[in-house]
């Protein structure tokens, strides 16, 4: 029979990059598509002693229904951790636990946004927030991203001009996909922006423990006195993406829609890892731990950065990330982005296409996203060789 | 500073049973208001041997990122599980994994609704589904539940006069709260009106294996030949709650919207706890451990039944459940129920409003919810017999 599906969800086609992701299931390919953290920065060990202890001394805690705002042992760490490391402690704001970053996003959206509303942020930004704002009938509005982070004069403007736009959205630092961070200045501006035409921003800070050069940028949370920004991060880069545990710190009156909203969407984020996250910061150094996946990042970068330098034609620019997961590349006028990516899948190279980080989905990017957090040493080496065989041939 | 929410969330509170969940951590109250399945419904031990064994064997699997449809061999499972016991197989469904059943409902109606649509739904029904459909903007639309199930008359005028109905959401199967079983010809009677009309029916089943007397009706997906049902069942009464794991099945057009609305609410369920599930239902006796399950319930609810037939007044009226969790009983008008429910909570005594339960936040009801899955044997005792000493005195 036929189904007549609502407005928001009825154009709506399953994310590129988790299709993509399928289509990885064959092994001769080289794989720069993920944004899959490395399989090496999960503490295994740990993460089996821990699990050990709590199924023996708290079972019942583990297994049964738990409050919607997350587990309070959790959500101090993640207090204590966003003060002493953040500089984010504003009196008013609360913390809760999320299904990953991902569902902090949603729910933000849903609890600010009616359906026809706007959210305006980056172009191009992470496919995941797109659809999020897509599914809650919202629409995305891109604003130029450059070196120094987003065009503060296209935001204003956007912002001005978008007069149901209801929230800001942001990733200031190791932007995905563009791999850009946001000077202090950018971010100072946002703020003002936000301030002056009262519009919640939402800071999307999924990586920001992942920083392997230069130094750490002041958080817009950090900088906000009067309650207008929505911060989230994850754990899913520091301990385990798989086990879908991130958290949203924010006003205490946005927190309460939030949860009410989460609350139908899971009940609240499984209880285990919460309790597993709290048990490894409380017993084991996530410092330490995060120290070595900043240097296994950072080394991976360098090696991509590298092979790049060598192997790319010169007229394609890359960007040179100081943290995160991802490169961003731009084809000269000469290279066809859609024939690229194609060609290069065609020689077992997935890459994720630039117009899948585009509002408007039909747009054309001359741009294309790597990342080097999952493929080995060997794979970056071999399927860089590969794209730089192209940028040079250009495409038949 | 001043926010201005979405109009869905913006009238919605906090559920009054989370709510009530939150403050039962006073150790003197005796609650009959959770709809928690037991701690000794948990199969401890072998949810520890397989934690052990999954990190141990499968680490990487079980921590990094993983597809949104769900873990294949647990789709798999739940397929299998559905054909064999309750005849659930038609060509053309697929399966979904989702964070309880809770999420299921929320993306159904998300797909399905826009806002200012309507859902038609039994009166009372499960405070979560209620809460799911108002946080998407669709307006809950009661009909009254007989004792046979819902009234089949009054559904189709329902249906009739609802413009903008979207979605029939029923939970046929040891009701939430009213522990009604709805009988063959009713489900015939619904899915007859659901053709007629040609609206999508939500059959909602999280107790459906709880069964401790009588016989087993059909469910209403295994009579649909037409792809007119979304069937919606869960792990969290037959093995944990805490680790949030549920599933649909329904047409595969439909599955496919739910699958982009569930990408952008968590990604995917945690999988580890997917993983699990499926080791436990390959490994062990899945059957024999919810046999144990239905055999404690079963003595708890014959208990408290026992107990409120000595206790109370006689005429207040309760149901006879022949499976789930809950027990629904009714005041004689000379007892008002708000009153009653509040003087019980002064006696220690934690019950839920039927209020909660009803798609006017604002109706008085005359009735109120029991748990009997939580308790203890003694506090079933006490706790009833300080209810059946409020129903004969009255209230001052």
């Amino acid at each position: 029979m036929e189904y007549v599906f609502s407005d928001k969800l009825s154009g709506m086609k399953p994310s590129a990059i988790r299709e993509i992701f399928k289509s990885l299931s064959d092994p001769s390919i080289i794989s720069f598509a993920a944004g899959n953290p490395s399989p090496l920065s999960f503490p295994t060990e740990a993460i089996l002693k821990i699990a050990g202890e709590i199924f023996t001394e708290e079972p019942v805690r583990a297994l049964q229904y738990s409050v919607t705002e997350g587990y309070g042992p959790l959500r101090e760490d993640v207090k204590k951790r966003l003060a002493d490391k953040f500089g984010i402690d504003r009196e008013g704001d609360e913390t809760i636990i999320t299904a990953g970053g991902q569902q902090g996003i949603e729910l933000a959206c849903k609890v600010l946004c009616n359906e026809g509303d706007a959210v305006i942020c980056e172009e191009p930004t992470f496919i995941g927030a797109l659809n999020a704002f897509r599914s809650n009938g919202a629409k995305p509005v891109g604003v130029p991203l450059g070196d120094d982070g987003v065009d503060t004069e296209a935001l204003e403007n956007a912002v001005k001009n978008t007069p149901r736009a209801k929230m800001i959205y942001l990733i200031p630092t190791f932007h995905n996909p563009a791999g850009i961070t946001s000077t202090l200045e950018n971010r100072r501006r946002v703020l003002e922006i936000a301030l002056k035409y009262n519009i919640p921003v939402f800071e999307d800070n999924p990586y920001g423990e992942l920083r392997f050069a230069g130094e750490d940028v002041r958080t817009i949370k950090s900088m906000d006195r009067d309650g207008i920004v929505i911060y989230c991060s994850t754990f899913s880069k520091i301990l385990s993406a798989g086990m879908r545990v991130g958290y949203v710190t924010a006003p205490a009156d946005i927190i309460q829609k939030m949860v009410i909203a989460k609350q139908v969407e899971d009940v609240h984020t499984n209880i285990f890892f919460q309790m597993l996250c709290h048990r490894f910061i409380d017993e084991y150094d996530l410092d330490a731990h995060i120290a070595g996946i900043r240097k296994l990042y950072g080394q991976k970068c360098s090696l991509m950065l590298l092979e790049l330098g060598k192997n790319l034609a010169s007229d394609v620019k890359f960007t040179r990330p100081e943290g995160g997961l991802f490169i961003w590349c731009t084809l000269p006028a000469r290279i066809s982005q859609p024939d690229f990516v194609k060609e290069a899948l065609n020689r077992k190279v997935a890459v994720v296409p630039g117009s899948t980080f585009c509002c408007d989905e039909s747009a054309v990017s001359d741009s294309f996203r790597l990342n080097y957090s999952t493929p080995s040493d060997e794979d970056i080496v071999r399927g860089v060789s590969v794209l730089g065989e192209i940028t040079k041939e250009g495409i038949a």
